[in-house]
């Protein structure tokens, strides 16, 4: 992963990190430190344990898939990113992105992408390639997010349960149009 | 794994062990054995090969997915019951399950289950939610197995082949009720 | 891989190999000709630029997943098979397959397959279940890629989206019959 992502800052590539299980055990936590100070990244994107425990704030991380953090969600978000200089992003019911400068939140999706393992995984990979063709870090994470919560949206509201939904979700995206986005989107600039 | 049970038995977590491919290598068969050892178990779950060959009955495991054991399978899954002090489940087109003390048997299911990977992995993971709540290690084995047949023959009577079988066992299970399973299960105490 | 390889050889169980991301890091590449130089392989599938780098043409790889080779595909193929002595197979919207004496095609398939993660590892299990029975390797081959060819027209004619087209192409590989396989393969010997 260290030689990838040289490799990657080299050729001006962005590079996403997605922390998952930071906090849960020391190796995760000290790895994920260490990925952040050697390489740049462009975006950091976890749950609120995850980002709490590595922006050293008042955090609690059970597993992969859960954690809480205490304090205001914005202000951690927007003070890390101007420690990193990465675009950090916290998913959650309403995802809470900041450039450092910018703080944006993105309120669509369904608690259903909670049920079915991999999305946060999806949504990384999603930011991914979002980020790939746009250069601001930002507003490509907070569009990436909303078309994914979008389409989680649109698959939640045809599907008969977990495994329907799944298979959907990737429909649903794969179809989405940019004007459809535009409308749907719940992006807000705080 | 053993640090992992150790943590879990000074908790009085159950804990499951599904001894996949047990007797197919000695490597697996030793570890499962030196797990049984070391370990309290609660469940120990896996076909009537798998069970066959830890429990020193005459026994034939081919891979992961299939095997075989020559005399009585309730016999062989009472004595190895009372042998290691855990419940033992020998999944199959009819589940045997025993603590020692009962023997029970669970008839839900259908045969599309075996032609997708994974179920039983799935049953050993429902068993697991199940003991979580009930103490019970055989009855919650029993109500577990039933619950994921009885979201199988109702996933099968819907789907079109085997892809959307898997998507609708996901579906169905999610939406079983405790009503519906105590409806439509086939437990029978021996 | 090369423990398993003699053991299959010594029985003379049919060994197909597909030789993921060879050309992409020298490990796979090396790792690739060990295997086609130690055992005794009877069908290596690829796409066109794996198998032009283990074939010595001119080719490029970029990850696992896409590839190409300048030259013509049919001469490398018919010329790697005589090499070798094994069947080859290069995958891709015209599938190309020889043993060193006929040189086929397969046309059937769909764009969506190249869309979803799998397919050309699912493909490379269909023919080791097709050449398990039939002693003819690339006549075997042909069959199985036109099977799962047709799989694919008919999952990419009933689905909304690559997360439906996954389902179903299971679906519909699972109904095919011999017959319908006879009507619709579009297998051609050059």
């Amino acid at each position: 992963m260290i030689r990838a992502g040289h490799a990657a800052n080299d050729r001006n590539i962005p590079v996403i990190v997605d922390p998952v299980g930071a906090g849960a055990t020391s190796y995760r936590t000290n790895f994920m430190s260490r990925l952040i100070q050697e390489l740049r990244i462009s975006v950091i994107k976890g749950n609120a344990g995850e980002i709490g425990v590595l922006a050293g704030a008042d955090a609690q991380v059970r597993g992969v898939d859960s954690g809480d953090v205490k304090g205001d969600i914005p202000d951690i978000v927007r003070d890390f990113a101007i420690e990193t200089g990465s675009t950090i992003v916290v998913s959650g019911a309403s995802d809470v992105i900041s450039d450092g400068i910018r703080v944006i939140t993105v309120e669509n999706g369904h608690p259903f992408m909670g049920r079915v393992t991999g999305t946060g995984c999806m949504a990384t990979s999603i930011i991914g390639s979002f980020v790939a063709v746009n250069p601001d870090m930002a507003g490509a994470s907070a569009a990436s997010l909303a078309a994914f919560g979008i389409a989680g949206e649109r698959a939640a509201a045809h599907c008969s349960g977990p495994g329907s939904f799944k298979t959907s979700l990737f429909d649903y995206l794969s179809v989405l149009t940019p004007s459809e986005l535009e409308r749907d989107q719940k992006i807000r600039i705080l």
